[in-house]
């Protein structure tokens, strides 16, 4: 590997040394080095890529629109690709689910969306305090970080994190424990020290945190405790939006209609910056300008959010594969789970977020590594990097599911045998 | 228009207020409505468009690139588009500058840059506190909000935004008193009350403060400052930046080596986005991950920016026709104040940042819009919206020029007359 | 009563207002107002009156040290009063129970103690975040307000009140969850999102909250999850100290060695404005004048301070006539809930801090209203005022013991019969 | 020296450090020594004791009303001695001078009064930013701390200390530069990036801030600016107040009425602890309880202060014997001065608070040294501890006056020469 990285490029860079290979092209489910060596990519890009690399139903239509010159880089100002996408996504995506919300884009990132939605929070509501949950992870702008649990990450702050108190996620002490009952007795006792918050944010599963997935039933439960309390849900979708978890949303099969929801990553179909801040209509209390941004109006990836509406989200096959394929990923977890009872393992997620966690905090790791060194990418996730994440397109085949299986359970069984 | 904007789009949208058109296709200088109508624009994406709308010698690699299934998104991942970027950046504009930087994608936005540089002072000197400057824009998260002097921007974080001093900027106080000199005091001053300062952050010439441009003994006067008592010294260049002011880096002409410079908008040539944060090989004390981020990888960016690096920055052309044509503007600023006492005008800026200011708050708002009648955009800017902001691309040709300063000729005339 | 207290006296008075009288002498337990009247004092200036009003074995030494012009006023210059107190209050309080504290004069206050405790353990640690207790009362500056729960109170600092994150007091779920669970699981996991706490401060019997008693073990087990997990132990013994639930400091039951104990109230003796901030002496790391003020030296409140150690701590007798006074305090308490079983009522506390709760949080209110017509002062406490507050002087007699509890038992059965 | 003062009273001492001596009794202007040696006292309790020690003419009054029990401990409650503070302090003091304040307890010390004032000005407005000036000094409790100016105290906090923003007091740039030109640049300039202050907070001459003294057309323009700009105005009077500087509050020379004015030190009279918040009655907003405190009633301290307002503030003979008291040290300073003229000597301060500073920092220090060698009592002040503060009780007679002014001759002399 050419060390220019190394020689040019920021300590901080963190991928380039967990996947030591210069990648050229990319195709599907597919990345390939500069000497062609092709890997299967079971990351997609952080589920940036749920439709794949360089889906050609989506490339199509992006580079016609850049070979005849359409808009690449507009502001806010007002485009055919942006109204395009405003119509598409509210045809496709938010009234077949009856949805009603206004579409803020606030920066091309989840965080930049996760900044606007906190500023709105605390506008609406007049107070300041926000409750995140334990292993939350939102982003590394400092507000942010308030709400991100990882101490590493927090700590790179350099100054108090505050305005954000934790609260236990679903299943943090194993169902032992009603849940909000710790929560709801804070906000309903004058005295308990909790600071009235201004909103909740949550993630419906918590891919950095741990692929830790949360039940319906639980984010009813907040929902319902939001609106009795006079507290604002926010769902970071950034990451388990877009289909990561079957549904286009991943709190639809909860149920639950937040207040404010954050979206990147996937959202513009082709990998490209893009993110939008969806605020219910009464909520949207923005003056003009009063967030703003240079990068509000990425217009290539417009056109491929929207045609990737049409694809994929006129009807509801995606979502049922992805159900499907996340159950088949599930079932072989169980299965390396049974083969060595003495690891420990624990099979964690919904659709294709899915997640294999182990006691011994080295082990996931290991297999990370084992999975590269098979030419497959897969990234660990948890607070000690204890779990192995397998987060592939969406769109990839049933025999690549089974080929990325089968270099799994060779990677678990190499390490763990 | 369409009012899908209206009914879809949060009120948070401005541009798209300020100039009512629904744009569809854009080249070099020009911006075309739907309905085929060309707007020249004196705008440039807000200085994320130094080298035009599309620009044709570097659209060609782009499209090449993304035709051929070049990586689109790459997180951190090490690939042949970012080498191509790190190496070309190092010999077409670090190298002949005699500047030693190493390189951090910090999240393809201004602000990014901005938070991941405020984190690194922080982390590098143990100290919370950071000096801003009078009028300074620097961003909408949390951490570059609280750097950001605009009182409304400011309002909206709804929380108090702390960690921060203002000091004012180059000729707040129209050159009466001595530069520093209250700084100065305060940093020597045990009893001063000014909690220690990690870092100043500064931009050479402030933009939406209002086209307000630092001498080069000014900045040279900050940099031996923050060298004497051990703060490091910030350059924003996130606007600035890439040729806007003639040189590649704003602060050239100061001869000074800040210790980290932001830079965003237009590093990614084509008006993707994409952003850096350049860092002094000392001071890149990061952990591996410490900050991350999805869309650190913008590789299309990395091929347009490397290809602008060896079309523009190969030699001095672009750089001097920048200053040319900044003096082009600044001699017709300085007809139309003289033609017009009465208004007491004044010309600000310098390469083509450009702005003419009035003492009447209206009157740039009107110039603007007699603009867009005309067929122009043309922004304002300062705290209250009281400069017209001239900043076409680097690239128009002269005819251009000569056509958009006619077109500001006859829109002051139009206002003031 | 002579209205120039609400007409010249800050809105912000309150116990003027809830005991409508004006007070003109007092003496042992007893408070005369100007009219002659006698009032029993169940109260006990909030726990600063241990001693009871004026008491005649510390009156003679206070009057005489005055009298030959002893130093009144001597900031924290060495004098023989100050000496006198080290000396007495190492020989009598601290040898005897084999502790080891230096002694900090950080003001005259509680608040002054606690905010002297805080910046101790954040000089020490290198931390900000401190953990507090749901219920907690520390005091009024901006610090101890951090750390205090009363959602009035903490509206009153008028900023967000941050740097500190509140637990559960013990029986805060009634025993139904195990103690600790929820705090040492947030401190176990770096990615729960809780800073790292410099230390915990804790009342081992929270009058202001509720008279809200601890058990020994759950103070224990606090004891070892800080030291286990390396953050420091305040305890807040201003009201709860100097013998109020029997032995001298509160936490002597519980056998634990706190790292900083705070003091003041009755430390004094006399009622006179005094207190001490107690530190192990490894974490005496303050430089010269630190922390200062100008009353750390109140030596008539020394000379009184030192009288009370050699009168009531050279023995046992105190001690063991408080426990079996608030025995018999808890007996009639029991009582009147046997009488009143549809009230709910709930007997707390220990020691001569007593309270009688309800779940009408009207009643607490109605019961002090009706003993003051009966000529007695007594105080509610809790979130909502839901608690009878009985601190009667530890001094009492047994006679004015049972007239104050023929008064309690009068005014409970006029309120709820 | 009994070194039980070193073996168990904290490291945070410091006076007893400066002066090794152990005081036992105080006459008037004078300390004695156990072993009977007399000292004379310039320091006055760091303004404490403006009255002198223990003076006969308070002392009667306070032993009488100790002596017959009246009401030592009364927390807020009304007494005799509160009502009788309350009428003398309104007919002796505010009435003839045209004021109209409402009165608060807040707790017996400075840091107490500073911190109910600071948070009724934010409640009052709304606003958290305070404007603090350099070398301000207002106490060392948490929210005091943050407007205080010393590094050293400041960095005792252990979080950084936000919501307040230093601004230049007077002469801080030898009078080149107009009053408040840089803070009312801020206040009307939206882009300045200043949060919107709710008040301001200052000392009329500063005292630990090295005895500079504000002129009155200054404190006029800054009650001017803060009326145009809706800021509130607090004076913390609290060493300077009750006569330090010839008229009872130190601002009346100003002609100024501020919003909010903090007193403490002097105004108990006898050096018992002891502060008063004064409220403008329309910006009495306090709900009962919101700031509350134990020590709100020291019931001997009303009496003595209620009966120096009967002794010295009947008529104007105190204030001009400070008036020409103070000029007569002026008058030996500028001697001083003149004598020694390469040590740079300034002679600084107004009334009977006087100080004498030098461009070597080490000698202020070692004149202290020199006078406590021949037996007087004089402190240092300034960031640095440059400046010899001379505070004599008010009411010495002109004999200890010139045996002091002969002590501190003979000292700079034996220093300088």
């Amino acid at each position: 590997m050419n060390d220019i990285f190394a020689t040019h490029e920021s300590e901080v860079r963190s991928y380039s040394r967990t996947w030591p290979a210069v990648f050229d092209r990319a195709s599907g489910s597919w990345l390939y080095g500069e000497d062609g060596t092709p890997y299967l990519d079971f990351f997609a890009g952080a589920g940036a890529l749920n439709y794949g690399h360089n889906n050609p139903l989506l490339k199509r239509k992006v580079l016609d629109y850049m070979e005849r010159d359409g808009v690449t880089h507009g502001l806010d100002q007002a485009t055919s690709a942006r109204r395009e996408f405003l119509e598409t996504f509210d045809e496709k995506v938010l009234q077949p689910r009856g949805l009603n919300y206004k579409v803020q884009f606030p920066g091309p990132t989840g965080t930049n969306s996760v900044e606007s939605a906190l500023k709105l929070v605390r506008k609406i509501t007049g107070r300041e305090s926000i409750i995140s949950f334990t292993n939350a992870f939102h982003g590394m702008t400092l507000g942010s970080l308030s709400v991100t649990g990882n101490s590493m990450k927090r700590g790179g702050a350099g100054i108090p994190l505050v305005h954000a108190t934790p609260m236990p996620y679903d299943n943090y002490f194993d169902g032992q424990y009603p849940d909000f009952l710790y929560f709801e007795r804070l906000l309903e006792d004058s005295g308990s020290g909790l600071n009235e918050p201004a909103a909740v944010i949550v993630e419906t599963l918590q891919g950095e945190g741990g692929i830790n997935s949360s039940r319906p039933e639980w984010l009813r439960g907040l929902y319902e405790l939001c609106q009795k309390h006079g507290m604002l849900l926010i769902v970071d979708d950034v990451q388990m939006g877009v289909g990561r978890t079957g549904p286009f949303f991943s709190f639809e099969e909860a149920g639950i209609q937040p207040d404010i929801v954050c979206m990147s990553k996937s959202i513009g179909g082709y990998g490209m910056p893009m993110a939008v801040t969806l605020i219910k209509p009464e909520h949207d209390v923005w003056d003009p300008g009063e967030h703003n941004g240079t990068f509000r109006g990425n217009n290539p990836a417009f056109v491929a959010a929207s045609e990737a509406f049409r694809q994929y989200w006129s009807d509801d096959v995606l979502e049922k594969s992805t159900i499907a394929k996340g159950e088949r990923v599930g079932a072989v977890l169980d299965e390396l789970i049974a083969e060595f009872p003495a690891a420990g393992g624990v099979s964690k997620g919904r659709g294709l977020a899915r997640g294999l966690g182990f006691e011994d905090t080295e082990v996931a790791g290991k297999i990370s590594r084992a999975c590269f060194d098979r030419r497959m990418i897969v990234e660990t996730a948890g607070p000690s990097d204890e779990v192995v994440k397998i987060m592939p397109p969406l769109t990839l085949s049933d025999e690549e599911l089974e080929q990325g299986l089968q270099i799994l359970r060779d990677s678990v069984r190499a390490v763990l045998a």
